[in-house]
């Protein structure tokens, strides 16, 4: 597959999915994990897809700095100078924009990026590789350009995206594309089924592909302070006073959603674009969905993550299980319930509680179980 | 406490316990655990109570060749030639006759001998002390004699015992002694309720106290091959053809328990008496009755038998912790379940699904998965 020169992948790999512990941990965010038995964890997916579009020297990782070992372990592969470490979370805007300045001072401004979150589901990479194609040559033209997609439900864990008109005689390289009317937040299950109905919106999966001209003017305009951090911080990046510039200005910077530094406001003005996707997307958000994409090991609905051949049900079903034990895990019984074994932690909950594992990692962390998390 | 110079105690330790699966292993069966936490297994317990009565040379122990080793462990105490090792189980009454047996060539015909199984709980070791007291009193007299447990519900898990006469004027220094009009095995829920409603009936807890001569008779009348074979064991036992005639005879003894072979016929005739018990007796079938003995560790009535501070709980009420290991345990929105965390099986079931556990057992031996066992 031929590369796409000017074109810079970043993958901003952060969020600790709470909602999937005691799998996912603070020492191994979600991204780090295996959540589909694929041989591959979700951000050596996420490499591979990128860097057979940008070229292995043209993908780049934001994560924080306890991170960055993992990291590199998963990805061997990586550009250790395409590593962007944040020393704390400051949401996407910050490493989105960092990574644009840095590489922008390297190879141009005229240079495409797109940003990809480390944790997502993508089954079909040839649509995908086509979706960021054509993405590419709407960056070009100018547009900060997302890649919506297509909403399968009425979903109230995701954004909407609203169409605006064709960009298809504008820019006939991209024939699928169209300018976004609005974004919009993660709706109530009302809204998100008369959005449904129209047909005129799709999911907000935070996939951006710009120029880095274009972003960092953005920036400049939309959040002046921030672009001033950032800029400083770029200017020094591949100096040795990166470390001390950084320490000034990064806690500092504002914590902000790229989709309301960016995105929202250039939209209202018609300087943001979208080409449907249309790839077999999904986002991990709890154990209910992940027993979504996992497949059935018996007639009765039994999800297995590990080894199935451990797993031993009587008049059980719906069940998911997550082994990363050698242990072997008797159901007897027990429908529709979620059951982790991990070598230090063991959680069973029904499935209709997956949202609320959130607030169990809390209460532990407020028993002063920190260890545990 | 004074001891009883004439009493030698028999401590039946078989019997798998699969219903508490897998607590309770082929390789280390219920009696061999502390399900109380109170320090020590049930036999040991078991040991302690019978030799504060028998004396420390008294108490023999009865199991299979492959739990020898665990129970020397256990009781490190307990005299070597007191333990009869059965090759394959054939039931209780061939291993209090051949106890019976070896005792009464050792120690003289008269000695009394008391039996009482391995893994039964006992809250108050006085008044256990004066029934066995008072019924060693009995046994003097001639009569098989059993302690009949106060019947506190209608239990379909035990027999029953249906008083006869009073004893108190043939045996005065036994006042509180019947004799014993009926065994009746486990009855339905319906006939259990009848029972207690006429306060004629106790529990059959399987406790047995006799003169050695008075059984060895009984056992010749009604089962003389059981009776022959195993007069043929006990005068080799001391001698060095131990090991061959026991290889020539045990395994063609007729497995029938004690209560069949002995207890009901003899009853028949006005031979077995009762001294009624008030100790605090149960025996743990299965994980709820294993619940209902332990103490609440929240508000809600989560039990755990391990270490209650790994155990975090939300939202969850009525749950059965058994913890093995350091793993933590986090039930989210779990009600009224069973949680058995071991080494190498993690068991989850509802407490309604206790008595199952032993068919999940089977399965697991059908599936070709022993180890687990």
């Amino acid at each position: 597959m031929k590369l796409i020169d000017d074109f810079y992948a970043l993958i901003p790999a952060g969020g600790s999915g709470s909602r999937l512990w005691p799998v996912s941990r603070k020492s191994r965010p979600k991204f780090l994990y295996d959540f589909l038995d694929s041989g591959q964890t979700l951000l050596q997916s996420t490499y591979d897809r990128l860097a057979g579009l940008a070229g292995e020297g043209h993908v780049a990782v934001g994560t924080g700095v306890k991170h960055v070992g993992p990291v590199l372990e998963q990805l061997p592969q990586l550009v250790e100078e395409n590593i962007f470490a944040e020393p704390v979370g400051r949401d996407s805007t910050a490493v989105i924009a960092l990574a644009a300045a840095v590489l922008a001072r390297r190879h141009g401004d005229e240079i495409v990026i797109g940003s990809f979150a480390a944790d997502q589901i993508i089954r079909d990479r040839h649509a995908f590789a086509g979706s960021v194609r054509e993405a590419v040559e709407v960056a070009r033209a100018g547009y900060v350009t997302t890649i919506g997609i297509a909403a399968s439900r009425p979903s109230t864990a995701f954004g909407y995206i609203r169409y605006g008109h064709s960009l298809a005689d504008e820019i006939p390289s991209a024939p699928s594309s169209y300018t976004v009317r609005q974004f919009v937040e993660k709706p109530d299950a009302q809204t998100a089924q008369a959005y449904l109905m129209t047909g005129e919106y799709r999911w907000n999966a935070g996939m951006f592909v710009m120029r880095a001209d274009v972003l960092l003017n953005a920036l400049a305009e939309f959040r002046p302070d921030l672009f001033a951090r950032i800029s400083r911080i770029a200017d020094a990046w591949d100096t040795p006073e990166r470390d001390s510039v950084v320490s000034q200005q990064w806690e500092g910077i504002e914590k902000i959603a790229f989709d309301y530094a960016v995105a929202e406001p250039l939209s209202e003005r018609g300087g943001v674009a979208m080409v449907p996707g249309g790839f077999g997307w999904d986002d991990i958000g709890d154990f209910n969905s992940l027993a979504a994409l996992l497949p059935s090991r018996t007639n009765r609905n039994l999800k297995v993550l590990g080894d199935a051949d451990n797993v031993i049900s009587r008049d059980s079903a719906g069940d998911i299980v997550v082994s990363e034990t050698e242990r072997a895990v008797a159901l007897l019984g027990v429908d529709d319930m979620i059951v982790v074994d991990t070598d230090d932690v063991l959680l069973v909950a029904p499935r209709a509680r997956s949202q609320e594992v959130k607030q169990m990692t809390a209460q532990i962390a407020k028993e002063g179980r920190e260890d545990l998390l």
